[in-house]
């Protein structure tokens, strides 16, 4: 694999082998002293163009854990915001000698664009692009879903037959698009939930199965309930009425949480919005994933890292 | 040990100890070489929801030298720096595997709140929340006075008897907190000086002599004094009347500073307003130990890191 | 060598050292594992008064490619921005165990007062002073020339007899101040070719040809043609009338680049605003030596941090 940019286009083997890989850096991360030296003299550069803290330090501790060199550049603000510079900082990345580049940028495609480009030779991962992609949230996802219905049985599996339901703005998400791709091709059953404001007009080919009423939803009893984050900036916008209504209709709160089988797990990307889309009781439950998605979020890059940069990625 | 959260805390052997441990650092950090392997695949969280360059980068300085990983997690102005989510970075960083988080909070006790809630099992370190306390302040300062008079038999001992006169905005300043209760509970004998507007209005057991007169407690003959940073915000506020004023009746100017006796010492936390609190001759004195306590800082934080986050903390 | 402040105090003999262990450091670079001991355990801060990702970057890359520990630290809109506490600042990274300092600064002279203040004893990087020098992007510069003129066979070698034109705002780039003392010393003849508002109004003792036709420049056939980067923010000022008349007459557009000798080479120290000073023909010709520039920076940044802060300066 020479760079990750969307789960769009990973075959079902890739996607597995990726989750397996995961499943030896979490043992690795499980160990007292949790550092490979897999990746030392290699440089990884997390640039990005809009703020995510939290993607940015799971990327950077996923790395350090590798031994690799780390260089943080906010390109946002900075004069290589301008998307014609894009050329320019590329070529300059690969000129110090980045050997991986972890990007997140406003633009749908700006990865894919900086991985064909031939700018750079590094490998390229798609850290959020627009609304199109943010294919490691998909694995994490995937795996966190593998974990807790296989457990230690997990390596080589899919997920043929689980039922996934993802509840939320659909529309502007690149989570659900990377989690829907990714989820179908392990064979799992998707099934979408949001207000018709906040699905795209255009769904040909989506493999997803709609609905806009989270109670029929609930009641089809999913194996798994994916709360997607809603980005308050869009409350009070053509979208939807507030987010006491957003909260009524579409939010997973203590009443429905309670009539999820007990066996469903609840799934959100974080950072939540408690009592908007999701109740403190639900997060905070035995069925939440959320710190374990963190927590399987550094797995899952260092396990990207690991394929893009080791050795290996030479040889191809 | 399992977190330092303030010095009120801090028994007198514990404070001794780690005074001792900073003392082993500070020879470590004198050689050629002064990285220690100890907290090699550990990772360091500096979580800063107010900005501090100095601090942080004593603390980043600290950690690189026991080899540990190192994540600078800048809060403010992001979406993590609202209150309501601190449980939600906690649980975060907790899932990244961060080992040990470095707060700043404008909010006192929030690490005292980090620590206690279960949210995540790090080591946590408080480097000032809001006007409560700034431990590893204090510890430094301490460290300080007692290499001063002691020298290199100072292993093993406290201040007792020890006179220090500490002169400034009592009010807001927790490094004047966090230095009265360890210099207390260290043996030794502490006056505050400052205007009447800038004492807290109920000091009920504070173990401090309380003095509106610069001059007599100068007269009085300290082994120490330590002048406070003023906050150039609280100028012209209702505090009092300007900085030209605040400097002729508690200023430590030339002619205050020649009255000290020749065996005092002038300590300060930095940054220096000079010409304000502080003369530049009294700064740059061989009287004051103001480079001595950001060196010794690192070893502080060098000791208190290694007790929070070496092996030994597993074992408690 | 202790410090490296400026080119034009810079030996010849100096420069060539400099030169001849970029050459051993880019042979590292080229392996598989980058990474050289050499610096284990040393400190280098980047003390950045200005915003400067690039430079900053590629500083960071040497210094963790020669295992040094980095800590960046923004001065810009910081306490310590004030030019009043660079005393303060310099001793506290003098405290706090700074090995280099790699100093940004938007005064001419920082660096030079950092270095001869004894504030603090680790070896200065001037990495850009006001209007004054940037050596380091010089010496990149010197280098890149060095090897497309003698490939291999480049060390031990100066510039002698190699004509070099730089065109652009003279008058505000230090880029071009240190190019010229460099390239002089090392036997280069130097033609510099503005508007005349962007020369200086005096040029005593300036060891170059002047000229305000590039037309003419041209024709005369430079070995290398460097074009300076233009600050945006000076265009409609009293210097020219606008930036399309600037490109007319001072751009190096397709046909003036058509016209100079195959074997010319054309720099541009970066980041290039393409279709003003440069048109993106010029700068993605096999003449252009753009991306080697930058590639090298990291090679020349290795080499001085490593004359500056590896034991031969202890014994110095």
């Amino acid at each position: 694999m020479k760079h990750l940019l969307s789960t769009k286009d990973l075959s079902r083997d890739d996607a597995i082998t990726l989750l397996d890989i995961a499943e030896d850096m979490a043992d690795v991360s499980a160990r007292e002293v949790r550092k490979l030296p897999t990746l030392r003299g290699k440089t990884v550069v997390n640039l990005f163009f809009e703020d995510s803290t939290r993607t940015r330090i799971s990327f950077e501790a996923a790395a350090k854990r590798l031994s690799a060199d780390v260089i943080n550049f906010s390109a946002k603000g900075s004069s290589v915001s301008k998307g014609e510079s894009l050329k320019d900082t590329a070529q300059t990345l690969a000129a110090i000698g980045a050997d991986g580049v972890v990007i997140r940028h406003p633009a749908s495609g700006a990865p894919q664009v900086l991985a064909t480009s031939g700018w750079i030779d590094a490998g390229i991962i798609n850290a959020g692009d627009g609304t199109h992609e943010h294919p490691t949230q998909a694995l994490l996802d995937a795996f966190t879903i593998r974990r807790r219905l296989h457990k230690a049985a997990s390596r080589g599996k899919g997920l043929d037959g689980v039922t996934v339901t993802i509840v939320g703005d659909v529309l502007h998400s690149r989570v659900a698009r990377s989690n829907l791709w990714l989820l179908t091709t392990l064979g799992a059953e998707v099934t979408m939930v949001a207000p018709p404001t906040l699905f795209p007009m255009d769904m040909t080919g989506w493999p997803a199965a709609v609905s806009f009423d989270l109670d029929d939803a609930i009641d089809a009893g999913p194996d798994v309930i994916m709360m997607l984050r809603i980005q308050q900036e869009r409350m009070n916008a053509a979208f939807f009425p507030n987010s006491r209504e957003y909260s009524r209709r579409w939010g997973l709160d203590d009443e429905r949480f309670a009539r999820l089988a007990p066996t469903s797990i609840v799934m959100h990307p974080g950072p939540m919005n408690r009592g908007l889309e999701i109740s403190s009781a639900a997060a905070d439950s035995a069925a939440s994933t959320v710190l374990e998605q963190v927590a399987n979020g550094v797995s899952i890059r260092m396990a990207a890292l690991y394929l893009l940069m080791s050795g290996d990625r030479e040889e191809s």
